[in-house]
């Protein structure tokens, strides 16, 4: 290993690589969507083969959550035997985010996160769901591979923002994604009037999720504050059996209460 | 086919179908990227397996464009032999935008798309490059689709756009896709101005595409309008041969020419 990374970085320190030469290059590996779902639906259904081929090969990895990740290339070796045994792959976690979402570790931790790929490894990036880096974290490692002139190599893989904003039929020429809505009532309430307005006023289709268990509650809450004309888009249990998308205005949302299964995850789409 | 449309439904004119019965699926079926590329990266590759041998089955369309859609359908068949000939699959192409997006089309020519979903066939709707409805036509079919209780099914595969996202680094917690920004020197500069001070605002990244043409222009005016500490990405020729993905300050930008190939498609993110 101290032979193909370069020369000049100590082994405990990263220093800006040389453009390309000789580093490994961080690969943003999508993941499934039906984590903690338990459903199983073959992985070659869900990815691309480019995808199983490269998880198979990298023996280092970054991820959000190292037992999801070995569950994942447990699903990949049974398609494509991995490069070298489960046990001998080299798999660190992100720094865990505190609750506002933001860590507490400097760019020099993921710095040494980078190590791998600076000393001539290709290097995986992995979420528990979807897209690494989007809605979800990894951004500060692909910072940091920028940083350092490592390549970086997005891959594609299921989005469950965009197949709900496809799936919902809003505006897919202008669309914003917010994140979460506030927990608190009162401040979502406040928020969810803000972003109608918004929506309304610039034709621009807002995209928010929520953790399962607050379902129910987000609905509720959308279908209460929202203007009665706005389209409201549920997206629920994507790529999943039980998986709908729902597209009405709000005036029906009141009216109808479709079957749901508030179990799944969801993702909500609204265009005033 | 008579006997399978909702027997209440006139041949020529849709109406409403009874909940989910009889009725075809509406299939967002995604497309690679490598649209006039000349590449030919192969399909499976690109694409899950589950929307290769969906689109396999599929015998009716509603697509951008009828000639990339028939390209498409051989690659497939290599792959996956096709249900029917190809010369038996129906396709028909979404009205033609206007040159400001828009199209003279009204609903209704939407609902006359939709008749073979009516008519218990299910259908696929297909762009020329990327998720179809998703900085693409076709929304307005999607929401025809749930005007008519017609099931829409997003299936997975690539997003420029979150593929550029995920590589750029930039804030993935927050972000909006302002399409195409305008051609006018004077009205780009001042949109890129307004832009820039809304991403610092709100820490919300900002994506925009251009046409391959316009890459060299567009790249030059953000490099000039926005500030020397907003960070710029260009993420270029995503999934194809020559692309990659730079993400630095505006001021590193001014200083350095990296190695771009401006007849690929490109997407641009930033957050000031």
């Amino acid at each position: 290993m101290p032979g193909t990374r370069p020369p000049s970085a100590p082994a405990d320190r990263p220093s800006p690589a040389p453009d390309g030469a000789a580093c490994g290059r961080l690969w943003l590996v999508p993941n499934t969507l039906d984590l903690g779902t338990g459903h199983d639906t073959p992985l070659e259904q869900l990815l691309p083969r480019a995808v199983i081929e490269r998880a198979a090969m990298l023996g280092h990895w970054v991820v959000e959550n190292a037992k999801s990740a070995r569950a994942l290339l447990k699903r990949v070796d049974a398609l494509v035997p991995l490069a070298q045994p489960l046990q001998q792959v080299q798999i660190t976690e992100l720094p865990r985010p505190r609750k506002d979402g933001r860590t507490d570790a400097d760019a020099q931790a993921y710095d040494q996160l980078l190590l791998p790929a600076l000393h001539g490894h290709e290097l995986g990036l992995l979420s528990e769901a979807g897209l690494p880096a989007v809605a979800d974290p990894g951004s500060r490692l692909v910072q940091a591979a920028h940083r350092h002139s490592v390549t970086v190599e997005p891959m594609s893989g299921p989005s469950s923002l965009l197949m709900a904003l496809a799936a919902s039929g809003l505006n897919g020429q202008s669309f914003a994604f917010v994140g979460y809505l506030p927990v608190d009532p009162v401040a979502r309430a406040a928020r969810i009037r803000e972003l109608d307005a918004l929506s309304r006023r610039s034709h621009q289709t807002q995209l928010a999720i929520e953790t399962p268990y607050r379902n129910a509650a987000l609905r509720a809450a959308l279908i209460e504050h929202l203007q009665p004309g706005t389209q409201l888009a549920v997206a629920s249990g994507l790529t999943l059996a039980g998986g709908r998308c729902i597209s009405w205005p709000v005036a029906r949302w009141r009216r109808e209460v479709p079957a749901l299964d508030d179990r799944l995850p969801a993702v909500y789409a609204w265009l005033g």
